[in-house]
């Protein structure tokens, strides 16, 4: 019986990205939906549910890409009321990738050293990306700071992660490296969630830090989110200090990528969305 | 070679459940087209037409599904007139899985009696499902009943019927428990074609008639069309009738779907509409 | 690892010609987009460089077609200019065959007969299949005459050409049978790369014709370009001269096509446009 994955996207085109990705994880068939608005989700749902017996239903799954990432959250939240008890699919968000990228920043992060009780920094964390890191970061019990350029913008984020998460990160503004060098003082970590192109952390400031141990980030387009770093750094040790760039982020999130689709196909009642990726994620390192 | 399906369907996003049909039903790769207007069905029949040599084209077929079943008949006529001689493939028709239902309730009724020269009550039959069952009982030489809330919709559908299958089922009036304990007068056998979550038959009524030998159902959503009754009931003796529920009925579609499906690719001319995939069903039993 | 192409098409419905002819080439997974424009190629490419690795690149690729040939180009361009440096994918441009077909028409001309220095008319030439037909034949080293019903048409078209190609073709207007015999004076081969349906050259002229040697027709909807010949004629020699009819010159066309297909999964770094699928093409012959 074949593998097929119905791959909903709210873009006019589903992503290629995602669709590759999902075959190089072993998925025999992809049903792709473009466009897709989340009161589509239900019907497309119930196609996947009621085809099959409930022996092979874990050989059908859903997944729900696209860049709008607060559109793939109510397509999961439709594809989710969709299901009858035990009649149900495997499903995973990856909207823009916001899920397996958030997972591999902290899972390398967290893997380098203890973040429990100790000061870690999300910089620019309003986006998908930072908020997820930032709330798995914050259940790991490290006392999470999230920064924007503006202290308004980052209240309304961690307002949003506190009823999500249940997490209650310290919002902190950062729009210039002043605000940023205060921000980071005492902090063992820090992890650079900003838009791609944009330098968020001056070489200088990052290199003689006294305390920060482990930096990490997910940009990489030039000029890259930590100065002076590199994309392709796993960890390297610099002053004292271990820098993950954004392709050996990228490398792991594939990874993660692939074992998602591939635990979708073995049960049929997965929801797998930030914290069951990062579940994923922890055995592949 | 492979065997190709190009899916043709009239919703904006074709049917989730068709495609995994039909790849369960042993189809290697689908070729989906959603939101298709009858003109648009020529050129992409061409398609597949021309790119293979006679001796392959048996393994390019055709499916016209989607909700709205008269465009899907649009297409079909459309598909048909796309053929030149002994250059076409294959084309099945189950919009909204009509045609496949239809007799899946048919060849449960004949299974399990004799209909020939017996009243044979269509309840509800204006829809799709409803036509096409009517249509098949009448052809097998039962005395064909097809009621409607209103006596003026049930003589339109038995009008329509006359010029599509050359029979002339009994239109009538049923729009209240009165109405349908008249029209059941003498009936051998009765099928519920009314739209989901509607009773039609009441309990009562049903369990003490005293001509009623076997019953249908295509609605699987409470309230099922025949109250007291089960939509797992698969020919269930109750008061000395023969219950046939939805779920029942549904399961023997699947097979014929399949079947279908699989038929379309032993040879390069079937068109399988209603008639033909009745035929297909009755070999399954 | 699958072999992936992305089918990517100006048209809103993916040709399904294209897909069954990827499929049969051995392709074992199409992604299909439809409704391209040019400015959203870039990010499909991107999703096709970005997900494998530099070694398994090879594994993807791009085909772009549709019924407009310009858009295609235009999504070619764009294409091409995703790429970074070893970062890319092979692709395809032939937008609604024109590429394979000139290619097997000019291939199935010059594999009878020598064009080098000799007068060669493309009759009705300003349409895709004439222009890239008229620019090999020039690369060939013929002295290339393209035709149009008005003398302003085919002189905008040459310029197109020496623009594009490099290639000077001289203009001429043939509207009528006399303008026709007047631009064969002295022709050694003729093609016709006319609409469909339309009837270019005079069964009496060019059977009488002194100096043709060599006539090629790619319309194979009657009447044909070329009265009086049939389009199953694969160098049949007819009053001395060689006649290639379109259904002759359409079976090289879809085996250029398929070879191209399978060329692209061949290495990462093909562009595959008229030049480089003649060179296809004459290794067929």
């Amino acid at each position: 019986m074949k593998k097929i994955l119905v791959q909903l996207d709210g873009d006019r085109t589903p992503s290629v990205f995602d669709a590759i990705t999902a075959y190089d994880a072993g998925v025999d068939a992809i049903l792709q939906y473009g466009g897709i608005d989340p009161r589509e989700v239900r019907d497309l749902v119930y196609g996947a549910m009621f085809t099959r017996g409930p022996a092979d239903l874990k050989n059908s799954a859903v997944f729900i890409g696209g860049t709008d990432v607060r559109k793939g959250e109510a397509m999961l939240q439709e594809a989710k009321q969709a299901f009858f008890g035990p009649l149900r699919v495997s499903v995973m968000l990856d909207a823009n990738g916001c899920n397996t990228t958030a997972t591999a920043a902290v899972v390398k992060i967290i893997s380098a050293t203890e973040v429990r009780g100790r000061r870690v920094v999300v910089l620019a964390g309003t986006g998908p990306v930072g908020q997820r890191a930032a709330a798995l970061l914050a259940k790991e019990g490290a006392d999470v700071v999230l920064t924007s350029r503006t202290l308004e913008r980052a209240r309304s984020t961690c307002a949003t992660l506190k009823s999500r998460f249940g997490v209650e990160p310290t919002p902190a503004a950062a729009g210039d490296p002043e605000g940023t060098r205060r921000v980071l003082e005492g902090a063992h970590a820090v992890l650079c969630t900003g838009v791609e192109g944009v330098s968020l952390l001056p070489e200088d400031m990052w290199r003689e830090h006294e305390t920060l141990a482990v930096l990490g980030d997910v940009n990489a387009v030039p000029p890259l989110g930590i100065e002076g770093s590199k994309p392709t750094w796993d960890g390297e040790e610099v002053d004292g200090k271990k820098v993950f760039g954004a392709l050996a982020i990228g490398d792991l999130k594939m990874k993660i990528h692939k074992r998602c689709i591939q635990r979708l196909f073995e049960q049929n009642d997965l929801v797998l969305d930030v914290e069951e990726i990062e579940a994923v994620a922890k055995e592949l390192v």
